[in-house]
Parts: C-alpha cells; sequence; structure tokens
C-alpha cells in the first residue's frame, strides 16, 4: 500500500504517501529524544505502544467532535491518516506549570493554572522551537489572528476532554503538545500524535511520572511507564 | 531637596526619595551598557542628553494626552517623576524587524510591520528579561487582563505619537522599550525613560543609526548620535 522511501522522517515518526492522494501511512519509530535530540535513545516496543495510545485518544476525541487526521490503524506501529498541511506552530497547553516555563519564567513548579494557559511555539529544530506571542503568529504569517483564536479553542476543548478521559483513570493531565494541519479544503483539524511523548501524566495517587520526563530525567523504568498508561485506557474499553 | 542615598540604582539611571512622598528625584547616569550589561561603559555627557531628550518627549506625550510620571527638569541630569509602583513588564513596540527578534525567530531584518508588534517581556535581569505572552503576564499575575489592554492601547497610542513627532524630523521610529507604572490612587502611567538608549532611531534618509545601536554595534560616534537626536528636537521648539 505505501511507497517505500518516506516522504518525512521526523524524530519519532515517518510518513509514506500512499494510493490515495489525501491519505497517508504513519509509521511510530522506537526512537526517544529529549532536549531538542541533544539526548536520544531507542527503546524496543515504544513505537507500539505510542500508536495504540494516540490511535486510542485521536478516536475518543473525534467521537466527541475534535476533527482530527486519525483515519485507522494498520499494523502495531502503524495508523493511516489524513494529509495536511502543518501549521508551524507547536501548541502547548498546561494544566500545572512544571518543566521548561518554571526555569525561563522563574516561576514555582506545581501551580494549577486556571484558566489552563495555552502556548504557541515555533516549529524550528535548529532555533529551539521559541516561544512566540499570538501577535508574532499573526504578523509573520505563520497563522491568521482567526486560525490563532479556533485552534486556542480546540486545544482548550482537547484539554477538556483529555482531562475526563484521564481522570477516572487515576492519571492527572500536567500540560502536553499539539500541531494542526490544515486540510485541502482549508479546515483546521488535530494532527500528530497524542502519547506520553508529548504529554506529562502524573499517576494522581503517587505522583509517579508516566510519561517521557522519565527519560528526559533519568527516572527508570520508561516503557513501563507508556505500558502503564496504555493498560489503563485499554481497561476502560474500546472508543 | 534630595535624600543622599539612592532608594534605587539602575544601569543608567538613579532614584532619589524627596520631601514630598509622590514625588521622587531621577538622576540620568552616564553609564551606556547593552546585552544585559555584559557590555559597559561611560560616556561624558550621555546623561544630559537623556534627560533633556527625555524630559521633551514626555512633556510632548503628555500635552497630547498620554499620562506619564515626568513632573519637571531640576538640573542637567536630573528631573522630578511622580513615585509609581513599577509593573514588571518591558513593553516593545516594532514598526521594523530588527535586533533580538530577527535572531530569535529567524525573521529577516527589516519588515515593514504592519498594524506595528507589541511585545511583553518580564523585568528580571537574572533570567535575561524573557519574552512572555499576554496570558502568561496574566496567568501569573504580573498584570491583570485590563491592564494588559491597556498598556498595550497606550504603548500603540504613543508609537502613533512618537512616529509623528520624528518624521518631520527626517528619523524613522523602528523600535522602542516602554515601563509603565501605578500610581498610588491605581492609575496606570507611563514611567521611565524614552531617549536613544530605549528607542532604535534611524536616520530617513541615510538609514544612519542615531541610538544605542552604535553602542552595542561598535559603529562609533556614539554620544554624537545622541547629539543629533538633542539637537532636531530642540530645532523644532519648545513642547
Amino acid at each position: 500500500m505505501e511507497k517505500l522511501e518516506p516522504i518525512y522522517e521526523g524524530k519519532a515518526k515517518k510518513l509514506f504517501e500512499t494510493d490515495d492522494p489525501d491519505i497517508l501511512l504513519l509509521e511510530y519509530k522506537n526512537t526517544l529524544t529529549a532536549f531538542n535530540a541533544l539526548k536520544k535513545t531507542t527503546m524496543e516496543g515504544k513505537g507500539a505502544l505510542n500508536n495504540k495510545i494516540s490511535s486510542y485518544i485521536l478516536q475518543y476525541l473525534a467521537s466527541r467532535g475534535v476533527p482530527n487526521h486519525f483515519v485507522k490503524m494498520v499494523d502495531e506501529v502503524r495508523q493511516l491518516v489524513r494529509k495536511v498541511e502543518i501549521i508551524p506552530l507547536e501548541v502547548v497547553v498546561r494544566n500545572i506549570t512544571t518543566g521548561s516555563i518554571c526555569k525561563r519564567l522563574g516561576v514555582p513548579e506545581g501551580i494549577n493554572l486556571n484558566p489552563p494557559l495555552v502556548e504557541f511555539y515555533l516549529k524550528n529544530d535548529e532555533l529551539g522551537d521559541p516561544i512566540v506571542t499570538e501577535d508574532q503568529a499573526i504578523s509573520f504569517g505563520w497563522a491568521s489572528e482567526e486560525e490563532i483564536q479556533k485552534i486556542k479553542n480546540m486545544a482548550l476543548q482537547v484539554n477538556q476532554l483529555l482531562k475526563d478521559l484521564f481522570k477516572p483513570l487515576g492519571i492527572t493531565l500536567v500540560d502536553f503538545k499539539l500541531e494542526f494541519g490544515k486540510t485541502k479544503d482549508g479546515e483546521i483539524i488535530l494532527a500528530d500524535e497524542i502519547s506520553p511523548d508529548t504529554c506529562r501524566f502524573w499517576d494522581s495517587s503517587s505522583g509517579d511520572r508516566l510519561d517521557k520526563d522519565r527519560f528526559r530525567k533519568d527516572l527508570g523504568n520508561v516503557l513501563e511507564a507508556y505500558q502503564e498508561i496504555w493498560r489503563r485506557l485499554s481497561a476502560k474499553g474500546e472508543e
């Protein structure tokens, strides 16, 4: 079904064309990177877990009115997705302060943010994905004012739905990163993955990190944390 | 009139209390710093020029409806100002891209920004005055949503008035930094200085830099550039 050469290879995924010009094949790699790929490893089984977790979450969101690129899983590490033109902004939603924001702005860890904070970062590895203001994004043509507002609203809707999904599973959604794309009809839909690579998940009782922070901070048991997220999600039943 | 010890000493100014608890004495120093004070020099006469230029501009703005802290000049290097609680945000207005924004975001130099871009930076030397989004400023209590909107509107009004002032003098206003403060009555007014230390001024015909960039970039004739700004302003007549 797919062509042999990827049309795009990122840090954690490869994209292939298919016979359908509107559909791409997304392959999840076992690579794990942090700090703009300065830290890097390979972890057998990580790609399969993220494929399953992200498929589950994107189906859950679609069924609750958040249009996204997911079409269907093909096998353990691959899924079909709608082809979109990616908007060059990473969208971060924060419910609790931790990580880069605390260092950069000197704010304490663990502040509950209410309302949640939505931030935009320019997708540019060479520049280290710098934060951009909404006005900058509009001035430099990375998104229109209307698109920024739409993306912000969708990001907050996704946040609420993810909190609703994870809270009964004993998981606190601390923050996460989204990407959005435009379909050939100009519709803005959610793209990329939603997984322990792109979210901070804390066990609500123990506070244990169940996400890529285990790798960033050398906490050990990285794959086990991803497995635990999948165990709780799949125990909940199909979406 | 003033007490002997400054209550605050910054990179380019000292502040003293006066007999009136609502009025402070602001003294302009001859120190010139750049890159968060990593580069530093002293330039005889710089303080006096900035005192005159800033007094002129703040009077001009007050007479056109922009409330600010300026009361009156006292002598060559000192002026009386209203005491305010400084809002911990530096407000940058850009008409043309140059400097840090081009490096940080990879955008070309010399783009005309229409509408002008307003940015907020956290006043924190230790953190290198990081840029903050409006939502971050509100979330972390550096200003309220209403204050942000008010400051943004005032900054754009100041920009228009400064462009009106400098254009007939053959000077292009490229960008500038403002600070705002709250009076004891809670009114938000413009504070700090407006001078070649805090603005980028380009000669409209030659493109020559007439501001602190001459010092940042080692272009020479720094004091002469400041003198040229004052020469053109004072030739225009009193405000």
